[in-house]
């Protein structure tokens, strides 16, 4: 069966201010130091498993330039855009209804643009688990991540015992919102939970029999987008449809009730890049701890982030601390405080300074 | 008596990098957001005292234009350049030379370029018991500062007996060196030391006398000098004179044996704006003790300096931390840290980048 890729690519990425704007937000950032970015990175692992015309990308209008520039090797066609954000469901429904058109049915592998994966050839083994895994029936397969700590800002995945004849491949028993310390240690310490990374695999016909299900509502639009596809009248009936339907996650929506729930712990050395914080988790340190990018010299600094642009940077004395300076806006943030980095944003909002947000 | 002011502005104030540099050192900059630079201030504040005709900048030549740019209400003739920098003695014996030549015997104060006073008016009732004190006879005047606190960074001066019929003026015992802690706090226990603040009344036949006694190789020049001044000849030889000097400083070649070395104790709020962690004592701080210039979001920071220039700056999470941010360099310094700016400026020295210096 066809293998066919959607890349997930209309998040906001707030938490990365001031690097990442609304106009800019983090998939279209390299955060590495290699010139990458996110959304390349993502759509280059998979050139082993899928070609570059099965590879669709579902972002919004505001990105379209954004998208074509860094991804000028997927047809144009495949650049899918939501007229409203609606969250993953109603995204991964219109991404459904264009591979349905395009190819009856096909296997889809639903993807985050902005995750970083450590081990291709390992990411790559787990995904083929998967297809072989969604092939198979009418399984909805998610991939988990085998915990390495305690993180409270992860849903987590139970699971169950291995599905017959399916090596590495476990059942549902259901998926858990972010806990807290205390759980997150249970469930750490269980050995029975994984990471809820966001990452499915399924057949399209798999997914539309459970949003028929599951979120009836959805029904009519995408039937109205799937007889649109591949016609001029598509773009008109997505800009009338998408912004009918409910905002709602996949996750929520479907997974969370569907049968036939499995899933696969995935090894391949995953991050959801999630603040700045990551970036010392993805990127090299040097002896002192300090993760640095750009013109920087340090004395007496430790456990420091410095993300430079143009000018000299000079630390001296400090002590984890996140510096991220870009041509109109600098941050200083304490590493325990860059969840409070919004807070800025609101201010600016606040103040009408969208020009900065 | 002619009473003259000679503003001795040859510093490189390498503690307030980055904003300050080789060839725009503290003086020449405004660090208390009123625009007006620390020179400019020094000057502004003779003008009850002082004709703009006598005052004397004494300077390097590399700041020649910052000099006639800052103080064009100067003659040009008033600023004297030194062809090398060889400290206090030489500085003043230049400018000695040159009055002597204009009025033949003058009073005449010394002051920094680069210190804040609050109080104006206590200023100038200090300098003009010091000009009486020094045309009373062959004193060397010292302006000395009530100590407030135990600082080590500042040397001290002893004091004894009031001068008979001089209200206020005290004859110095002697000249101390840079205490440590406990003895600062000795120092400032007694109420017999004050802070020796570079700031010297006399006249120029009494210095004159005083450099002849225990600077006698420098009379030589000094005689070459004063002959030159006022005639086409006196660049020339103050550049084959000056480099000749030794470099001393007034403190350790004349005022440490001198005899007949008053002091009086000055109350008008002097800082000598000695390192960045100056800028929230002569500035304003707000309720959560941030001193703050500049297009700034702060968000649960406190105790923090930040100078900020074109773009916006957001601190989050941060306390007792130094931010000054120029168009091509950016410093983030603890508190605690702030003589360590210098390692800085080697670090770049040693680099070769000199243009960041």
């Amino acid at each position: 069966m066809k293998i066919t890729a959607v890349i997930m690519a209309g998040g906001r990425g707030e938490r990365f201010w001031p690097r990442s704007r609304s106009d800019c937000p983090k998939q279209f950032l390299s955060l590495t130091g290699d010139g990458e970015t996110m959304i390349q990175k993502t759509v280059g692992r998979l050139s082993e498993l899928v070609e570059a015309e099965d590879i669709f990308v579902v972002t919004n209008a505001a990105y379209a330039s954004l998208v074509e520039e860094q991804l000028d090797m997927l047809p144009k066609e495949n650049i899918l855009f939501e007229p409203a954000a609606r969250n993953t469901a109603p995204c991964i429904g219109l991404a459904a209804s264009v591979i349905k058109k395009k190819y009856g049915d096909a296997v889809m592998m639903v993807l985050p643009s902005d995750h970083l994966i450590k081990s291709n050839r390992m990411y790559i083994d787990t995904l083929k688990t998967a297809v072989s895994a969604a092939e198979a029936g009418k399984n909805l397969v998610t991939i988990g991540i085998t915990p390495t700590y305690p993180e409270t800002g992860y849903g987590y995945i139970h699971f169950g015992s291995a599905e017959s004849g399916m090596n590495g491949v476990y059942n549902v028993l259901r998926f858990v919102e972010k806990p807290n310390i205390e759980l997150a240690k249970e469930y750490v310490n269980s050995g029975e939970y994984l990471w809820n990374s966001g990452m499915f695999v399924w057949k399209v016909s798999s997914i539309e029999e459970n949003i028929k299900k599951y979120l009836p509502d959805m029904t009519e639009g995408l039937d109205k987008i799937y007889e649109s596809a591949g016609t001029e009248a598509f773009e008109d009936t997505v800009a009338a449809e998408f912004p009918k339907f409910r905002s709602e996650s996949i996750d929520f929506g479907v997974m969370e009730k569907a049968s036939g729930v499995l899933t696969i712990p995935g090894n391949f050395g995953w991050d959801d890049v999630g603040s700045w914080l990551a970036l010392e988790r993805v990127n090299k340190t040097n002896e002192y701890g300090n993760m640095i990018q750009g013109d920087v010299i340090s004395i007496n600094t430790r456990n420091t982030i410095v993300c430079g642009s143009n000018k000299l940077i000079a630390t001296v004395g400090i002590e984890d601390i996140v510096i991220v300076d870009t041509d109109d806006a600098l941050l200083i943030c304490a590493k325990d405080s860059t969840q409070d980095v919004k807070k800025v944003i609101e201010n600016l909002k606040i103040c009408n300074r969208n020009e900065l947000v």
